[in-house]
């Protein structure tokens, strides 16, 4: 059974593949040909390997959730509907689910009406059926730079055209925008929607601040453009207040109680619960809902009973505080992530030096982090994981074009230990050095000074190629509160 | 909250909505055009509902698995692995969750390498991700008539053109099938993929012989075809032989030891043990698998570890009689279902009467029956839900163009109680008779004579418009085999 090992038939696989390979490529879509692994496959993939230590996932701790409340759960649903866990379900999702999902949106300060709500495999399908549902090849979406890297790969997958409008820590820059908006229309082309995360951006860990917030949603109102809101961390908030979302501003901007009509809502469980349910969500305007509804038929018939029943058990599950039990999961979360973002920013500062810049998420999950604008990371990233087994995302990743974002990384505080952290930046601070060391080698130019920290690599300095505005402004003393204006027009 | 009951806010809503629509209709995707309901969604509803006898969904009986079981299992995994449950898995699917494959393919007489497989959200998810890889808009794909309803909103959702070719009771007409690729290439035109249900068809409920799986494998090997083999049902065999899957025959004409190169093999967990876990698998050429892997991190990034959690705990679990506990619970599904098969088959003698003919499935789910062409199905639905609180799925949703089968319909046996089939299938007679009535009043013609049959009503006759090839033949004395020619050359 094993063809690798016999000689002969091995042979003639090899040149059988050469064949077999052309005969499949006629036979591929068109789209296959923008369709390539994202990082986030390998770092899918780096989750069944144990001996490196990896930052790059987007994985929270799901060793936080009690085992046995797992198991008295599931022992809940078995003894009151194993026959229901085990069927398949509506399209749209369970009722019982959806009423959990109205409740994660109130919580976020949104009311939602139920029949608004479509049930997901995971925030990821939210993405492909949106795309699905709204884009030709050719056609314009207008996302962040940098933006999620596992969205790339499905945009790419739609042969859709991405825009993507650089950040600061106040997040997307309205004026830069509405610039690329102008630009589009004076083209004739115009985007179907623009994909936004405006809490603790991933991976840029910045959050768009409530004027900017007010302005986008005006933006899209004046311009007739769907927003694709993606706020799988909302709840997942460190330091600072809670800023509404973007379907709570417009649904106010119309006045009818609750329905936003431009904004897609992009929710998930994956975060703030376990992403191994494969559960997120869409709030929709109902005649893009239905188009949502009709491409997951298609794509899987429905989400999963076990997990969603699974779900709506917890959610009646009550706390040790009087509090429901999946408020005080989330707030432990918040307790355990911030103290892990507070020792990822120290290990930066400790290992990474002064040749290096990074943002200092109020939430989420990322660090945003740019290098001496010699290093490529996705180079850096092959040393790494050879020579200190340690992982990160490659900036490259953030972005349609594989261009930019060379000289940053993206890096995962919030499912890794406190150890694993300290140790998983000093190795890659030592991958830094070695990275330069080597290229002041080949290059002539001096090394940073080993051991200790890179400190004679220039800091980026702003408009510079290969740095976004983002990795610029990070390297200015950061700000906390993220609502206060940067500059004058661009709130 | 409730925007319906505010007078003033609804009318305003109404018009805007008008408006709106027109607005959304702008920014849908082409594909959107060919985007419709199948008669699944409407099943998948009405598995939220209890006041109706469905004969409509492919659902299989799920309260055959114990909760004593489910709970167990649940126990197990948490006890073992909650956090690895919780926490998202590789794309390809866990290495435990592919073994179990690879012993379910093993059970159907097919043996794959475990580098071959990669894990779906079901098996809908195989034909989305197959379609997104080979299926520009316009490509064509040869499928049976009738064909899954379940795959019809995929093929028009990814703008596929569908050959459907006809069967008899030994399966696909092969002598057909090579018609329509003659003809096709005469067009210019190359078919993608040929896509076939070989066990059990669904909907059709005929098996296709082994002289034609020979003959499938080798046309699409002399033109270089690939073949979708979707075989949910192959171990639900209540009579009969077993026959080898496509795959197997495919490997065997290759001989390397298990590799097929052309066929894309389906499998699914959804009849073998429950639709609720969501957990399907395609084995395709590696060049095809690579692909596949790439749509699929776009749709979801990975499969539920909870549920493959599940499935990994459950084949590990021993049976009460020395089996392993996952080959006992499909011999008692074979039993139950064989009985329901019967109770279907019994009711349908008595309630649908002369003018009409049923097919006698050797397994799966389905019967396929095909009544006086005066009827049609979809009418028929409507009434017998309204009036007799029945539902099936009515014919033309297994034809592309929505046009044929409207005088025939499908009706699952396995996921309902005996009592219910019987009752369900006297409702639907009864509703039958009404509809022939309400025909003879608005025709003249006579109505088929009340209570007991419609033995009025004439038997189709062979190439009568809205009868294919299989309502034809399944008029003629049923044949158990499956295997023995028809037509001399036809095998």
């Amino acid at each position: 059974m094993d063809r690798s090992s016999t000689g002969a038939g091995g042979g003639r696989r090899t040149r059988q593949t050469a064949h077999e390979l052309a005969r499949y490529e006629a036979l591929f879509a068109a789209r296959t040909r923008g369709m390539k692994s994202s990082a986030m496959r390998e770092m899918m993939a780096l989750t069944e390997q144990t001996d490196v230590i990896s930052l790059a996932g987007g994985l929270p701790d799901t060793s936080t959730f009690a085992p046995e409340l797992y198991a008295k759960l599931m022992a809940k649903v078995a003894a009151e509907s194993t026959a229901r866990a085990l069927q398949y379900g509506p399209t749209e999702g369970m009722a019982s689910m959806i009423r959990c999902i109205v409740e994660v949106m109130e919580a976020e300060g949104t009311f939602v009406d139920p029949s608004e709500v479509i049930v997901t495999t995971g925030g990821q399908q939210v993405i492909d059926l949106v795309c699905k549902t709204l884009i030709d090849p050719g056609d314009v979406i207008v996302a962040e730079a940098p933006t999620y890297p596992g969205a790339v790969p499905t945009f790419s997958a739609y042969q859709a055209e991405v825009e993507q409008i650089e950040m600061d820590p106040n997040g997307m820059l309205i004026d830069a925008l509405e610039a690329t908006l102008d630009r589009l229309h004076s083209e004739g082309r115009r985007p179907k929607f623009i994909y936004t995360i405006p809490n603790f951006q991933n991976p840029g860990g910045v959050t768009m601040s409530l004027a900017r917030r007010r302005r986008l949603v005006e933006v899209a109102r004046e311009r007739e453009l769907l927003v694709l809101e993606d706020n799988p961390y909302g709840l997942l908030r460190y330091e600072g207040e809670p800023l509404p979302t973007l379907h709570s501003l417009d649904a106010e901007t119309v006045g009818r109680g609750g329905a936003s009509d431009l904004v897609i809502y992009l929710g998930t469980f994956s975060k703030i619960l376990a992403p191994g349910l494969r559960l997120g969500w869409a709030v929709a305007p109902r005649p893009v809902l239905e188009k949502l509804n009709l491409g997951k038929q298609g794509a899987d018939l429905c989400s999963s009973s076990v997990t969603q029943t699974f779900v709506a058990a917890y959610f009646e599950e009550p706390g040790a505080h009087g509090e429901p039990a999946w408020h005080e999961y989330i707030e432990r979360l918040r307790v355990l992530y911030h103290r892990r973002r507070d020792v990822m920013l120290e290990a930066l500062e400790e290992h990474f030096g002064e040749g290096a810049a990074w943002t200092k998420p109020q939430g989420g999950l990322f660090i945003w982090a740019t290098l001496d604008e010699r290093i490529d990371t996705t180079d850096l990233l092959a040393l790494a994981r050879k020579n200190e087994a340690v992982a990160f995302v490659p900036g490259r990743a953030a972005y349609m074009d594989g261009r930019r974002g060379s000289s940053s990384m993206r890096m995962n505080f919030a499912g890794v230990p406190d150890a694993d952290i300290r140790e998983g930046v000093r190795r890659i601070g030592k991958a830094i050095r070695e990275q330069l060391g080597l290229l002041g080698t080949l290059t002539g130019k001096p090394a940073g000074r080993a051991p200790a920290r890179a400190d004679s690599a220039p800091a980026p300095a702003a408009g510079e190629e290969g740095h976004s505005a983002l990795a610029d402004v990070v390297a200015l003393p950061r700000r906390d509160d993220g609502a206060a204006p940067r500059r004058r027009r661009d709130r």
